[in-house]
């Protein structure tokens, strides 16, 4: 599961219906590229987090209809980026 | 899930039966690769959008029998490219 | 779904029952590796074509039971590859 | 299936329910980038593993509830990294 | 499906439930990475292979609850590596 830091949220007024009334945060992954997240733990911007990607990722929002392949699984209390 | 940027549509008579009758848009990737994917959300050349992919890609076109791997998931409001 | 170019077929002799009778095509992706994918539409030498992976791949062979992850999902009419 | 080593555990007090009560390695790929997996063998930092992904990964701990995209799989006995 | 060359076993005392009993390859991809293989075609060190990823690599080998997600699907009986 890959480890990110969360940069903030992104504003999609036009989405498909399996992603309504969904937190969309966008995270910075280990090469330095952002992508779209769905988010069940609250991160907030700053925090250092893994991701959960694949099948699980729908079943780790609660609800498999919700149609992410990217879901925070957890908030790494202390994480020390490689330099 | 990527963000992308959408270039245009893309032409393919010969194609398997699951894609029949769906719109094929061509997409520029953080990396600058192109991708075809599905859109059930209407995007137009520039837009940048969010992409779904795997099984969820499936589900997000409304029919798991439309077989794409990549489908536009939305259309994100605003976005500035890192430069 | 990732767009590349048919150069030829393989032929394996030793296979899984799964992909016994089936036509196996090597294209180059757009970073120059060559894949194989199973081909339902006829794909030849030169054509340019769009491919669905994952479990997507497998259905699109018309047959779940046809274990490929890489599946040509058409022919793209007009290409020009990035120079 | 990835060949990684071990490096130690991670902390996240905030967490999906999918991943309560769960070990999460942390782990070193081939390129040096830092991942989170579960770890149903005990692993220890130091060891060299292969990882199993995608919906195997669930299976692989036993409970295909336990929503990781990422597992050990197995300690590698005697393993020589690439210089 | 990737194309990648057979380097020989890995012996692996600790391993999850999912894998007992079952040949481990070693095998080196296009970009040079050393994964790990189950193998049901007997391929031997040397051999040219493709293998099959995701849920397929399961099925792959004639028995979904073998836990892996990289199967060779095939030796392939020439090939030429580009140099």
């Amino acid at each position: 599961m890959e480890i990110q830091q969360v940069e903030g949220s992104v504003v999609c007024t036009q989405r498909i219906p399996g992603l309504h009334h969904v937190n969309l945060r966008v995270l910075r992954d280990a090469r330095g590229k952002r992508v779209v997240a769905t988010d069940p733990v609250g991160a907030r911007p700053g925090n250092w987090v893994f991701v959960v990607s694949g099948s699980a990722a729908r079943y780790a929002m609660g609800d498999a209809r919700i149609l992410t392949d990217l879901t925070v699984g957890g908030i790494i209390d202390h994480w020390e980026p490689d330099t």
